[in-house]
Formats: structure tokens, sequence, C-alpha cells
């Protein structure tokens, strides 16, 4: 018998496909309601941390939905496995569930394509200027792009993007597409299909002044955590830009802000922040050129269902004992 | 003997590569200060519009400069030639020099690139909802894409790209890229690289009812003024999104306007408009999720350069008695 923890919400809109996952096996669906049993053990073996359970929550604030599900879990001593719909797990409310070993996958894959494509999104967005563009436009003014205000050619340009998943995977391969020259980097250096280099992160520091476009895509890691700092991004050629869709850490951010200030900059992209949400007394969300995005560059009405499909497929594979998709390695 | 009127800005840049382009032609260079011959004639063989002659012309306001240029060549009988730095020939301005029969060439092709980003880039905006972030964050206030606010996943939608000239087709090839299935249209449905689909101008407007994105990349000619009205519009599926960075007048820009404020359509980014600058008392400056361009989709650093190369190309053509390129076509 496995006794899986979910939302009403997946159960009514998968249902069938719950069914096929299970395939006969015996099974107990239980949502945040279920009681503990009479030695306070909710017996959850499985369970499913899906987008509607997470609500609003950041890596500060727990909604009250997300504070049961992980209580639930903390109290079933019996759990081999948490599947969640974000791509990482590196939020400290995991921290438990990693201390005892259990297994956790992640959607990872499911968000990459929108995310990859809102971050070129960002880089377009930089390079043709738009932020000035909507700037002179709540000023009804007609401000061409001439002379000096006409920004150099996007192609032919340098991205390093920092992580190669799926996401900086597929943000290399658009930026390729664009005319970029894309070097990559990853834990360790080996080639990538969609890049026309592939470095270390030990090397990422090194290569920063030869960087117009530093896009950061990878996990937040102990060897990600504050891999550009304040020399990092002065190092970067004047005028270059920052993007980044992975997570505020990565970034340190207090030594951002003043690079940003500085002028040496050209503008910035950023979805993520130390601190979720953005305070609003950050000066970042008034810094010139930089486009402030609420932790969303990949949210889309696709994603529920594209994750709900791992979670289905993984399902699968865990009653028939097989090994999981998607699985969270140590260190992150 | 050739004489041919350019800037001085394009002889001090690319003396030596002129002098390579008329191989030892005799011919004589002059500037717009040049006077007339006795009988008033300028004697201009040839001649170049640059950027820095235009100005910041627009096609109703004409600067001294290329007022100046004008007035040259209509005084120059034996005028043969000219090689503009912009894609396309449709203002009022050339009226004369067409009825002429004066062969006309343009830098189509230089600002192709770039023209093809930008409008990438107004699609992705929309699509991933940078105004809106844009506006939350003048209020400090992180509204994530959460539930009603997730936007439509943007691969697996439809574009429709009116224009497959070296603009349309990048656009289509990029679009292709991030996972739209893309209709090309242009005078006669031939099959493109870039396009899943090719239809004609005439099949257009029966397509609209399954396009979520129509994006015009056509240049103006008596086929596509007018190509999309109010009617058409209005038959896009709620919630399409408009890109325009072809002109103005290919739309009929007072029933646009009159569809936007229904909330018929997801959005617009626009590059281009019947009249510009765009009047500061027009609707569209304020209408919700519309973007306003200050035509400057194909502005970029490295424009004059590549310009010049496609009329140093042609220059060497001209005093060699070879066909040109980028030749306009009559009824453009």
């Amino acid at each position: 018998m496995v006794t899986i923890l979910l939302s009403p919400v997946v159960q009514e809109r998968f249902g069938p496909r719950l069914q096929a996952a299970f395939g006969g096996h015996a099974h107990r669906i239980v949502h945040l309601d279920a009681p503990p049993g009479p030695d306070g053990d909710f017996g959850i073996d499985a369970a499913f941390l899906s987008r509607d359970i997470t609500g609003r929550s950041t890596k500060f604030k727990i909604s009250e939905t997300m504070e049961r599900f992980f209580h639930m879990l903390e109290h079933s001593r019996n759990l081999r496995w948490v599947q969640t719909h974000s791509a990482g797990a590196d939020r400290p409310v995991w921290k438990p569930i990693k201390a005892r070993g259990i297994t956790m996958t992640t959607g990872g894959g499911a968000l990459a394509g929108t995310v990859a494509v809102t971050a070129v999104g960002g880089v377009i967005a930089l390079a043709r200027r738009f932020p000035e563009a909507m700037d002179a436009q709540r000023r009804h003014a007609w401000e061409p792009l001439l002379e000096d205000r006409s920004p150099p050619d996007l192609a032919g340009t340098s991205a390093l993007v920092v992580g190669l998943g799926p996401i900086g995977g597929e943000i290399a391969r658009l930026l390729r597409a664009i005319g970029l020259r894309v070097t990559g980097a990853r834990p360790e250096a080996r080639p990538h299909e969609h890049c026309d280099e592939v470095i270390s992160y030990a090397e990422v520091r090194s290569r920063l002044p030869g960087t117009d476009w530093l896009v950061l895509a990878c996990p937040l890691t102990d060897m990600t955590r504050g891999i550009v700092d304040g020399a990092g991004l002065a190092s970067l050629p004047k005028g270059a830009h920052v993007v980044n869709v992975a997570r505020g850490e990565v970034i340190v951010e207090k030594e951002f802000i003043e690079v940003l200030r500085s002028g040496h900059l050209g503008g910035a992209w950023l979805d993520v922040f130390e601190v979720e949400p953005l305070d609003p007394a950050s000066p970042l969300w008034d810094l010139p050129r930089v486009m402030v995005s609420p932790h969303s560059s990949g949210h889309a009405q696709g994603n529920y269902d594209r994750v709900a499909g791992i979670f289905l497929d993984n399902l699968g594979r865990f009653v028939a004992g097989e090994p999981l998709r998607n699985v969270v390695q140590a260190g992150r």
C-alpha cells in the first residue's frame, strides 16, 4: 500500500492518469486535511508539492498550505519520495527532507523553455533599449535611437551563460540563433551542443572581462553561491549587461548594487533576489536600465500540465521500483 | 567622368574603399555645398543618401540636409543612380526620382538582423508581460505572474509573418526557434525555408482568425497598404497580439485604435505609425499593453558600416556597368 499526499486540484485534473500511473498497485490518496494516525504519524510514503499548494510562498514567507504540507511530511516516518513543481529545491524549507536522505525530484525542464525565452527577452529588451522607450512613451516623447543613442549591435557580442541545465542550454541555443558567441559554464568543462565553448565554474571569474552578456541560469549550490561579486562585475567590459534567472544569492547583491550605481554596466534584467519579495525600499527598483521581474520568468499556463506529466511519470516509476527522473543530487 | 554626391562623413570613413570601388575610373566627389554649373545643373551622375544626411527627417518632416540633397538631384539631368541607407524607399520625397526612371537601390538587408531581433523582442516582451512588470516596478510592487495573471505558453502558438524579405525571413527563423508555428505571407505563395507554410497576401485576411501573433514586416506597396483593417483585427482570436516593424500605413490606424480600445487584443508592439513622429495626442501612447517604439527597430551602431558596404559594392558595379544589388522594383 502506497499513501500519497497531493492536492485535490491534481486529483481532479489528472484522475485517470493517476490511476494509470498506479497501474493496479494498492494506494491511498490523502489531502492536506487528512488527520494523523493515533501515533501522530500521517503515514505518507510519497508527496507531490504542486503549484496550488505552494501558493504565494517565497523562500522567506511560507503559505499556510505549504506549511501544512511540510508538517505532514515531517510526521511521516516512512516518507520515501517528494516531487516538487519547481526547478530547484534550494529553499530552506527543504533542509529537513534532505537531511533525512529522502529522494527529491523537481519539475526541472518543465519551465525551462519559458524561463529561457524570458531571459532572452531580457537580453533583447536591454540591447534594444525597451526601458528607455517605455519611459519616453509615458512622456509621449518620440526619441529615436539615433546618433549617440544608437545601441551597439547585439549580434557578434559575447555571452557567458552560467549553468547548462535545461534552462541554460536553451538560452545558449537561442542566443546563438540571434548571432551571439556563447560560452557556457558548468561544474566541469565538457562540450555542449549549443555553446561555442564551455568552461568550468572555476574559470568564470577570469572570463568576465571578455563578457558582454552575463546570463545566470545555474542552480544555487555551494559552487555557485556568490560566484559573481563586486570585483567580478567591475571586471566586465564597460556597458556589459547582466541577466539573472538563477537565484539571487548567485550574485552578491549589495556589491551588485554598488557596481550598477557606478554606471559601469549597461543594465540588468533580474528575476531573482537575495530576499523575495524584493524589499520595497531596495535601490534596485529605481536604478536606471535595471528591469525588475517578480521571480516569474517561468510562470506560464502550460506549466501545471508539464509538471504534472513529470510527476505522473515518476509516480509510475516509484510504484514499479524504477529509478526516478529529475532527482536532486547531493549538494543541490 | 562620374560625379558622385555623398557626405564628407562617408568620404572620410571609407576613403580607401571608395578609391578601390572606383578602380581607376575618372571621378569627382561632391558634397552638399557644391555649387551648380552656369546652366543651374549640378552634374551629378550618382548619389548616396547616408544616415547623416537624412538626419532626423521623417516622412513628414525633411531635414535641411536631406532637402538640399534632393534639390541637387532634381537639378542633375544626367542622374542615373541613387543609393539610400534605408530598407525602403516609399517616402513621398522619392516620388520625383521614381518618376524619372532613375535606378534606386536600398540598404535592404543591412538592418534586417537588428529589426528582426527587435521584433522578436517585442513578441517576447508582450508574451512575458514586460510592460506590466515595468509598471509594477515603478510602484515598487511585487506582482508575480501567478494564477489569473499567468500568461499562456508562447511556444506552440501561431504567428503570421507578413512579408518575407530579409527582415520577415529572419523573424520567421527566430520565432520557429522559440517554438511557434510560423505562416509567412508574400505576394505569391512560394515555400520559404523558415516558414511552416507560406500564403499569398491575398490570403492574409482569411487566416487572421487562426493567428495568435500578427507580425508585419512587409514593404509598403499597393498590395500591403491597409492590408490589416478593423474587421481583420477583430477577427483575430481574443488575446492575439500585433507587432508592426513594417510601415504604419499597412494597418488602418484609426480602426486599429478602436480594436485595441475594445480589449479584444492582448497587446501590440509598434515601431511605425501613419504619421511620424507619432502625435503626442495619439491615444496609442496610453493604451494598456501597447508598446510604442520611435521607428528605431533597426537602429544600431553597425548599420552605418553595413549600409556603406552595400553602397561601395554597388559603386564598383556602377562604374563597371554591372547590375546593381537591392534595386527597388517598380511599384515599391
